[in-house]
């Protein structure tokens, strides 16, 4: 048995390609458009750790996604979790719970996928401007 | 970059590790118990898989978990899905989207989380009881 992926939906492909792959560093595998159905398949990964997938399903004819409690939040290992952070909060995304700690930040997709990161390895050492900044909203 | 985990939240923790390991066939790695933060962690993967997680969190407060439509499903190969399907129904979980190709099941958990199943390699040849059986419900 073995964990092939997980499934979100995007109501922006565009925007959600932007942030999955631009802002939070994953890559785009492969896109599989189906005009019968009207949809479109996105599968990204980390690099070099291309097993574990997101897919994206983006349904054409225009459809509003909220949120659940049931599901929680997607978690990466990340190598450089300040750099991370700087890249999203360059990008627009607000930073929810920044890495005050050196270790742990949460941020959300467009459309509010919890994104929790993690510092790979050792927590680093606090640094501004994470080390004084508030959470902002729930993740 | 490195996938960890899905994060879904469980009320009821002996009946998500009853659906997700004993039925489902996934495997506990580790439980974290926080009686200050009165809630509990327990990691799960697949046997031989366990770089990839899905992390349940248990609130020892209760709390109503309802689903979104941001959140699609998790997936997993399996080696036979009409054994898998066949352990599930067993157990009496409701096999939303049969196999009847051989090939692909949805089944839920005990809080509604989405779980496709898909057979590892080629489909298996179409076979009773799950070539004639409807879908039930939503997936």
């Amino acid at each position: 048995m073995k964990y092939l992926h997980t499934m979100v939906r995007v109501t922006n492909l565009d925007a959600s390609i932007d942030f999955y792959c631009n802002k939070l560093g994953l890559t785009e595998l492969r896109r599989h458009e189906n005009p019968g159905g009207r949809f479109t398949l996105v599968f990204l990964a980390a690099a070099g750790d291309t097993d574990a997938q997101v897919e994206l399903t983006y349904n054409w004819d225009p459809e509003a996604y909220s949120g659940g409690r049931n599901f929680g939040h997607l978690a990466y290992a990340v190598e450089d979790i300040y750099a991370t952070c700087q890249r999203l909060m360059d990008g627009g995304v607000v930073i929810n719970r920044p890495p005050r700690d050196g270790r742990m930040a949460f941020v959300r997709s467009p459309d509010n996928i919890s994104i929790e990161l993690l510092q790979r390895g050792q927590a680093l050492p606090p640094a501004e401007p994470w080390a004084s900044m508030p959470n902002i909203g729930a993740w």
